[in-house]
């Protein structure tokens, strides 16, 4: 068992007996197919290759299916903070998460499809993505200004008739290249005046729509990711206003309600890519010497072993109250604390994958490790889904507020 | 209610209902006493000040007396993680501590004694102390070597009869100076050879004995500690038999049993410092002004308050994590813990200690904040009772050993 | 010789030479002094020790008197390039500066009243300083408000008939302590309106001056200068016009004069501190060990002494380029290149310091090595003429401007 | 001009006018052909572009040939601080060095051959070289150890009558894949015992010999180099004799020869790129704004700003210190400063490169500016050529030496 395991506020025989089956299924199924679904991809692109999609009636079938969603309708029910442990376990896999459903962005897409979703959406939408048919992408950012702040949104939607004329260029969308992926919740300016969080919409665009153009799939640090971070231009791009998710000009909103546990997840799948960090920093470490002894018994190595626990401990307890929070008092309650892990969690992971590549050398920023394709992931985390400094300065504001 | 006091691993109504009152009895009674005490002090030094005595009296009035005695047959019997937010409440406090019985050294002197001392060395010596009647000190680093390695005890005492002889230097004692010090825990090596851990013997060693003399009282950047941090020299000081502590050869194991908990006590304390330090940063900041914003206002001077919130949360989890880990599973499977959150927490509060500085000014390094004697006392604990680095060493190796 | 002695722009046979002459100097007659000197202080609190006076004397007789005073005619008119490393040589010594007159802020407020006072004031003031018959103070800072933004000044000046009336507060005023002290340059707002940095003027109060009256001495984290960082009242003073330094209204501009090449000399002596403190790490690591092995054996340790290193080649880089703009462009010309030096030079010390108390354990924040008091000092100087944030303010803003 | 153009010690009037003449070839030149270039290189992999043959051609006629070359029978013979500036020039840009035969790694294997080789050697390979025929690659480092310690190199070398024959695996071998590449400094244990320095021999390996086989091309951080940072094995690999570069025995002296002058020029491109990520962030800031300013206003920012200043200042004075020191002293007296710089400019411009792309957003971690690129090739550089610990190491042992 995990630490965190034993801490009345984590603790469950649900979540602890889960955990057992995920690893056991992981280890001996998963595990074994990720080159053989490598080849499929790279012998079939943009085909869901054979191999997954047997996994994931293997995954169904053992009930590690949908792990991540919350509501008991849709899904096992689990709390944040008894699914904490299982994204842990699973954040480091290159397949595990798509295998179970938990995969972003259509996991927490789910989510709030299953909140702000009408009837209709949710036949239309969520249930074949909860099944496994189909995947979806989450389009927000844009190039043409910081998208950090809600107020830049510079794409529009204007009424014709019963539907909606989208156009606008967003990037870094994540999803659009997964072969599955049917829709994207995209956001888009529905008012010109009136106050600045209420003018945004949310719309389920379907990806074949006509005016939507894939211009490009975006690196992060020279890594591509196979879903794809693409570049897409909306022409006018008509969208009935079936499409539109919740209400019109209550887009910001549910934007942030979808952020918000986006980052928990994001927060608990990085605590078990630093943990595996150490672990293969730690198992690196005695094989080499330099001068006549290993590296592991250098001082400064030490150091940064040590420091990797201590920020690791801090940074699992920091996120598992987080959960915690979101399970008992609500995710709005709970938002400032999200906003401390988003920060605290993605710093401290990207401290320790950055030392155990010095402790690996040359191959750390190889890909014979994944630490170097995760540093990547991690440093474009401290800009992605608002960068540190806007996190803090919320997190400061309510300081002052609370001590004016 | 602090946020902490919401998660089951801490809640105890009995802790609250106890900080309610001690909250209530330390701002109406100690507070405006602060000042009074200073004077009498000043104007009788060496003589235990009055109003310090009435608060004591009133303390035990109000079962507000030993809180920080874990062993219910000499105290209140709290749980560590129930005393984390009392501790937490007193730590910036200059005089709570003390009218509650919970200063250091004494407190954690009492904790070791209760554990390791005979019926007669606990009439003599812990239930005075306990009734606070005397307090004691705490003898173990020497000037000559690095003290962080217990190998380098220099301290001799050497069997005479019924009576041990020890001759030494130690330094940083603490406690000496009070008015009521009656006695120190003093180490010393009893033995030539054997494995280094079982060479060394705890003594209480009364102050007045012959032979030990005081040098000097030692500054920490620049603040001399009323109490004492002083050098003394042992010439051929005679110590008998009934004076040992525990086992002859068993004092290493009763130092660092001693330490643990005085390290965790520490960090309580140390977390309501640093609590103080954000509050006192958040009320200067928007007062000043510099070219024409207010100083709260400042995104680097709002990064710092955000960072200072997370690194106080992500302690006070951590400490309270090692406290629950200590009430359920002891102090000894507690000790790599005790170790993650003496170097964690200290460097932490450094920071946000450091940070209120610069907020202040030049106000900041004067007396007219407690910020610089906070600062002199938190970089001093990067070295006391182990450095950061001794510390991370034994976190590392056992990283080391778990992934080997 | 040093290292950067061998650069063009610093090389200088006459400096070598000085260099040579006060070394031989200061070990000889100056060093072995010193605890005379604070023996004479202690016992004669107020009164110019005599042999501090005797060794002026030998100062003066040597040639290696003014040695900072640029001005040719009121000095030896050494180049700035050319007494830096006359000042990085006394930077760590207690008492070099003050026999070769080149202590702080008498030197500094020499070089201002050459530059900007009166043939009178000339005669009257500056002489009997360079004689080393009298000191000065400098007095700007205010406790009320943040004085890095000058448009904070508070104090006033109102003109009464030929004279000036002087109402405020100052703090940390330095140098008023000094048995010598006969004026203080201090600063006053002299008009309500018009631009800020046109509101200023400097005067030279002379510190007998009814109304002004020392509140208290003020501490730098503990440590007291026995020349005092003062806080005092100005309640009433009257100044005659003579005593007005360069213009009504010019008084920014002369303090932002004087400060720039304060800042430098600092630089330069902290550059001497940072070597010395160096120094003394690296004698101390090899005499301890721990758990068997040097700490100089430690690769954490090394690590800090490489960056030492480093991080003081950079310094004196960066301040002999400074020193070499001020000398052949000037000082205005210079200024960006203060702030710099500035951050940096202080910054990097602060860091050595710091390191060299943790290899020095316990006795690093004691009495018994320099390092406590040399961390108090450098840290305040984070804050004092001018925080780090507003001199990076500066800097960037040059930046911003030239990429625009 | 720069600024560092005005101090003595780098001064020259000939590399002013390089400087010149250089940037107005790349401007007008080069620049504008940087994509028609990138499209050669995809339509004829493997073939040398048209385009680069045409700039080699102009380069030359220019004069603006060979800048890198030290040895005045072989090039322009600048000194090294004469060829900083036009090496910091050229830094950031993506052909300017190629088309002035200033690319590594055949600029450094160049000077080595100079150095060492026979006249034979210097006209089958350095000669062609020099034209522009020829590349070369250099193979060191291994994959099975950590190459920091020369004493684990793994490679042999045996004696097989006039020829040797080397068998073992080198990978990140810079340059193999360069269409003109032609031999590959590489080196091998050609001894068992004796002192690890006489173990090692420098070979002249031509790349198209039996036995060499390339594995794979390795990235860093996802960036493949076009020429190749590849993993090769050697297997029964005949050289003849007269392919040994210099004496058997005499390798390890000759790659620390060699990888002297190349870590500073190194250096010296890494300012370059430093100053370029500078401007890109002073460019990119005032342009976007969050919540109502500009983030160029914002104080965090200017911070980054100021820093980044001060330490592109810091690092250039160093760089150009040893520069001179090399040119004045010999590389051998440089060493300790080429340690001191390999640290700390490539740090420095790892920061300055970071915080740019935390300015730039989502574009920072793209492929729309350079910044990601620099990073995976700064942060590689803390690794390769020496990782920071070995080089702070041996300056760490050096400052002990001189305190012992």
């Amino acid at each position: 068992m995990r630490n965190y395991g034993d801490m009345d506020f984590s603790h469950s025989a649900r979540s602890d007996r889960l955990l057992e089956q995920l690893r056991d299924f992981v280890e001996t199924r998963v595990t074994p197919a990720v080159e053989i679904v490598a080849g499929e991809r790279a012998d079939n692109p943009g085909v869901p290759p054979v191999t997954t999609e047997r996994l994931i009636a293997e995954a169904k079938n053992a009930g590690l299916w949908n792990l991540c969603v919350r509501h008991a309708d849709y899904g096992p029910g689990l709390l944040f903070a008894e699914y904490a442990q299982l994204a842990e376990f699973m954040g480091p896999h290159p397949l595990a998460q798509e295998v179970t459903n938990c995969d972003a962005p259509s996991n927490i897409n789910g989510d709030a499809m299953i909140a702000y979703g009408s009837p209709e959406q949710k036949g239309r939408w969520v249930e074949p993505q909860l099944d496994g048919q189909i995947k979806s992408a989450f389009a927000m950012t844009e190039p043409a200004v910081a998208s950090s702040d809600a107020a830049n949104l510079a794409t529009t939607a204007v009424k014709d008739g019963d539907h909606w004329i989208l156009n606008g260029r967003k990037w870094y969308v994540s999803g659009v290249l997964h072969p599955k992926c049917a829709y994207m919740m995209t956001v888009a300016n529905t008012a010109d005046h009136g106050p600045p969080h209420g003018r945004h919409t949310q719309f389920i665009l379907p990806v074949d729509t006509a005016g939507v153009t894939v211009v490009r799939n975006l690196p992060k640090f020279g890594y591509f990711d196979e879903d794809g971070h693409v570049e897409l231009t909306l022409e006018d791009v008509r969208v009935p206003d079936a499409n539109v998710l919740g209400e019109v000009g209550g887009g910001f909103a549910i934007g942030q309600a979808r952020l918000g546990p986006a980052r928990v997840q994001h927060c608990m799948r990085i605590i078990g890519i630093a943990e595996e960090a150490l672990r293969l920093m730690c198992e690196r470490a005695p094989t080499r010497s330099t001068f006549g002894v290993a590296v592991s018994t250098r001082s400064n190595v030490m150091d940064w072993i040590g420091e990797a626990r201590i920020e690791i401990e801090a940074a699992r307890l920091m996120v598992l109250r987080t959960a915690w929070l979101m399970d008992t008092q609500g995710d709005k309650a709970s938002a400032p604390h999200m906003s401390q892990i988003k920060v605290q969690v993605v710093r401290s992971a990207t401290t320790v994958v950055d030392r155990a590549i010095q402790v690996f050398g040359a191959a750390g920023v190889s890909e014979d490790t994944p630490l170097a394709r995760w540093y990547a992931m991690l440093r474009s985390l401290r800009i992605a889904d608002g960068p540190d400094e806007v996190h803090l300065m919320g997190i400061a504001r309510r300081e002052l507020r609370r001590h004016a």
